[in-house]
């Protein structure tokens, strides 16, 4: 189970509801356990933030379910600070970046009703990125992005997400992705 | 001269202009030589993007003029890539928000008219942070943001900029920045 996402135990709280990340492998009628990241083509898997096979990068994971939605966890290391205890604005940027194309290239696997595994593969990167702060964000705390696919419309999709740390919205996002033409060699 | 920008010899054309990093120090009516994050104050000073005092960080350092310019350069490392030859996404929009906040305390000394070790420091936060992606930005080169203030009214500062690599401008950014209150321990 080397996909499931990494939720700290005790960030978990005894109330907290199923979310897509703790759901069951199911058809694509439900959510899925293995991120988008996972199926990315190996050429296109060196993302620092969300690349599978960069050791260096944050390696982030994006829970994918086929309403639409999907979740991403990060727990930011100590030294991603802003001013102290608080995360500083270029990860929370990139969590949101990441989040999202992995969100869109999700949306677009199931637009076309096939499977993360299927050919071609699909990659998409980011055209614009919006990042409303809307509070600091405290830095012990598990970050959770959840995206929701605004529009998808040929090779772009609009994702939108929210940036939460205990249950509260520190952030919102916005991008426009572009599905990157000519990705060819599975993942 | 420590607080000299890292400039590499091999990045640098021979018809390149001189830049406000490169010109001599001078009075406030001119380029200032020391970056602006040089005099954030100590307990401000750990931002995982531009802190002097982060080991971890990307220690960034934003050079001001006083026409409203300021340029902050970077050099990515082999890991901070999106797809193989380009640099990712969150690295850009994190130069962006650091060079631009920084960029944000400048001007407000300026507009004070004092000098950036004068009391009490300024340090400024993100409230907003948009870029436009415009073309892929190829990481063997050193990346050069320039600001440029597009507002200022009370504590609450509008920097946009350019990202450019090899002389080409590859992403654009508007940062809207909020000073801090209550910074008052010097740098």
């Amino acid at each position: 189970m080397d996909h499931e996402p990494e939720l700290e135990g005790a960030q978990r709280r005894d109330n907290e509801q199923p979310t897509v990340a703790d759901a069951p492998e199911t058809s694509r009628s439900g959510p899925r356990t293995q991120a988008v990241q996972d199926f990315y083509a190996e050429d296109h898997a060196h993302c620092y933030g969300c690349g599978r096979l960069n050791p260096d990068g944050l390696q982030l994971k994006t829970y994918w379910h086929d309403d639409g939605d999907s979740i991403t966890r990060f727990r930011p290391k100590p030294y991603h600070t802003a001013l102290r205890g608080i995360v500083y604005g270029g990860l929370i940027a990139a969590l949101i970046d990441c989040s999202s194309t992995g969100t869109a290239a999700a949306a677009i696997y199931h637009a076309e009703d096939r499977d993360f595994d299927s050919q071609p593969p699909v990659r998409c990167v980011t055209a614009a990125l919006h990042v409303d702060y809307l509070r600091p964000t405290p830095i012990d705390e598990t970050l959770e992005v959840r995206g929701h696919v605004k529009e998808l419309k040929g090779k772009k999709v609009v994702v939108v997400s929210t940036l939460s740390a205990g249950g509260e919205v520190c952030a919102r996002g916005e991008v426009v992705a572009i599905r990157v033409p000519g990705v060819e060699a599975g993942g």
